[in-house]
């Protein structure tokens, strides 16, 4: 692997967003992130005193994805199949969600030779209607089946005008927003949600019980413009307060809790504790009504397709047993309700982007437009940029699999 | 009338709650409610030293039903509709959301009076699939727009699995919940979605786009239990910071912002203002989450139906033009999916409400079950509570209106 030591100068940016698996899309201040976009747009951010010295390599998107393609058929993965998962993967890194990218294919591929995932495995309709679908993943790869749900929804809402789709068997999906992308293409608006392991404390107890439990829409615009929205139901994502940790910051209330049931603000404390709080916070602040969109997603997930669901699913991290998710797709065809949807869309996203912003350094956004922000970002790098602890553990991974080794380049 | 002055001892509630036009579920304090089984719970309640003293009169719920039919036959409006907007009426005030029932009946008397909504008006199928419809609402009583596009949803549910209705030219449709309930009577999920006049800003904007956009959630479990979500996406809803105005209160950051777009903690400005924040509250709390919910609701309701939509939409209490309000619905048959969604909902259910609180006075709930309390009191007072200034508001109507007056009794 080409390696070289440049210096780059990162302003309103901080070295644990390098050090926590790649320039985030979102920095541990929540609101800013590292893409030249955002730069000097967080309220709480870092501000290195000199410049910092960075191992920075940039890989293409076509050679990121054939690495991940030879190590998922290096393990027994169909060719299909590898190149199903590989672009989900891509996908998250390319709109700048690095945690959900790469960073997870060492876990992906420990999966699979543990035998806790079958990544040959395919999905098969147990129930279906002109508008549904009751899908089981048979344990094979969350990205496979997800797009296989979606794929299915999809054609069944060309003449249903909606359909929904729910499966059990499958694993983790990637991001959610991965399906929603894949109705936008089709002229669609698209949903996904998907049950994960317990993090979330439900209002007034003291246990996790639910998990992050994504939700995504994806509606599209005129001239390929889109809406995004991909959202965990809890505050934050555990990677907020890990990043906070170790950054030896205090994290905000409302974001976890301790033991006890109080709010957590020692990043530590809270780490070690895994707690989260429902989007919303504590009772005060409506935390009701996150831990509410939470038990909605878990109810099209578990409930409705019959996977492990709530407190039954395993702990993350804990792999003596198949995970067996569940997970729902919906798909809307807009030319079945009033003409002119993408139109309508466009005005009121152009109507939102051109607020007054509060801070003229902060354009008003809309979902979707942070990580349009960070494509063009790797666009104009010629790649993506990962850290040096992913080329590691990706040279790693070449050895043990006897895959050719990425090949990165220094950033011209 | 019959009135009568009886001596009340309330504890843990708050004068307030009684002002603000009802016995209210939910306390001036956001947490605690003024039925019984929540007396004691607020953190931050109203402790009277000495016994309160109330005009508290008991008016039986057909009897406050029959009251509102006479009210809307004597403005014009069909038995048939009379009957659909007072059932819809009653049900908040059952179920405690008393804002939205009893409460309403003069302001929907005026619009219907002023021209700005037709109560004859039926509803037409524009567009229509085997599991979708466009409705166009005629300018028609919400409720009836709300019922009948539930109604056609569950219909087609039965066979398609799913089913999405939207309708525009509609009014407001009362509580989001009572269509999820209505699906829920069917043994089906339902969804309710609505765009309302804008009160919400937008994260990093200063001006009100959004409206408070409520979405609700309904699912069956056993032996008639149910979950029924059915929330705004703002952080809080108006009514809440007008009660802490009154009460002379601040209310907690990330419920309003001021003018400039900073967090407002005192009540008076925030009402005066009238910008709510999105559920989440500021950015680093994930208020672009709330957000992104607010905008799904207006991306389902007013960009799917062509009806008005977020900025376009007139503002709350300009009643100058009709509302043109857009609305979706939702219906899911849970036989198209895994056998025993009902068995799994009610494991779900209750295993989360014998969970350990926090506060052992403060049970852990799903979200339906404050309703479920409210409802058990109504039961045990024999009617609904209703305060002294809505049964002024009724006398007047009554008088206007040539109509029998509602007779209210003192409590057993």
């Amino acid at each position: 692997m080409a390696s070289s030591t440049i210096k780059l100068t990162i302003r309103g940016c901080c070295q644990l967003c390098f050090d926590a698996g790649g320039i985030l899309a979102k920095c541990s201040a929540g609101l800013s992130a590292c893409s030249s976009s955002y730069r000097n747009m967080s309220s709480n951010r870092y501000e290195p005193s000199a410049k910092t010295e960075i191992n920075l390599l940039v890989t293409p998107i076509e050679e990121a994805e054939r690495f991940m393609v030879d190590c998922f058929k290096a393990s027994g993965t169909p060719q299909k199949h590898a190149e199903i998962v590989a672009k989900n993967l891509i996908e998250a890194d390319y709109r700048g969600h690095y945690s959900h990218g790469m960073n997870r294919l060492d876990m992906y591929i420990r999966d699979i030779q543990g035998g806790m995932c079958d990544p040959k495995a395919t999905c098969s309709i147990e129930k279906e209607t002109a508008a549904s679908a009751l899908v089981n993943g048979h344990n094979g790869l969350g990205a496979v089946v997800g797009k296989y749900c979606m794929d299915l929804a999809i054609q069944k809402a060309k003449t249903a005008g909606i359909a929904m789709v729910v499966a059990h068997g499958s694993n983790h999906y990637g991001i959610a927003g991965m399906y929603s992308l894949q109705a936008i293409n089709e002229g669609f608006l698209g949903m996904s949600f998907t049950n994960t392991s317990p993090f979330m404390v439900p209002t007034r107890a003291k246990k996790a019980t639910l998990g992050t439990n994504p939700v995504s829409l994806g509606a599209p615009a005129l001239n390929g413009d889109s809406f995004v929205l991909d959202m965990a139901t809890t505050a934050v994502a555990v990677g907020k307060i890990e990043l906070a940790r170790r950054k030896g910051t205090d994290i905000p209330k409302g974001w976890a809790m301790n033991d006890k049931g109080e709010l957590e603000t020692n990043a530590e404390a809270a780490a070690t504790v895994g707690k989260l709080m429902p989007l919303g916070g504590d009772e005060i602040n409506s935390g009701y009504k996150g831990y509410g969109i939470g038990m909605l997603v878990e109810i099209f997930c578990g409930i409705l397709s019959g996977s492990k669901y709530g407190p039954h699913i395993r702990k993350w991290g804990a792999h003596g047993d198949v995970a067996n998710l569940g997970q729902a797709f919906i798909a809307i065809n807009p030319q079945c309700f009033a003409d002119g949807f993408q139109d309508r869309m466009s005005d009121l996203m152009g109507y939102i982007r051109n607020m007054e912003p509060i801070d003229p350094s902060k354009p008003v956004l809309v979902h979707g437009d942070p990580e349009k922000i960070h494509m063009e970002k790797v666009k104009k790098d010629g790649g993506l940029l990962y850290v040096q602890n992913q080329h590691d553990t990706n040279a790693k991974l070449a050895e043990e699999l006897k895959v050719k080794p990425m090949v990165s380049k220094k950033p011209s």
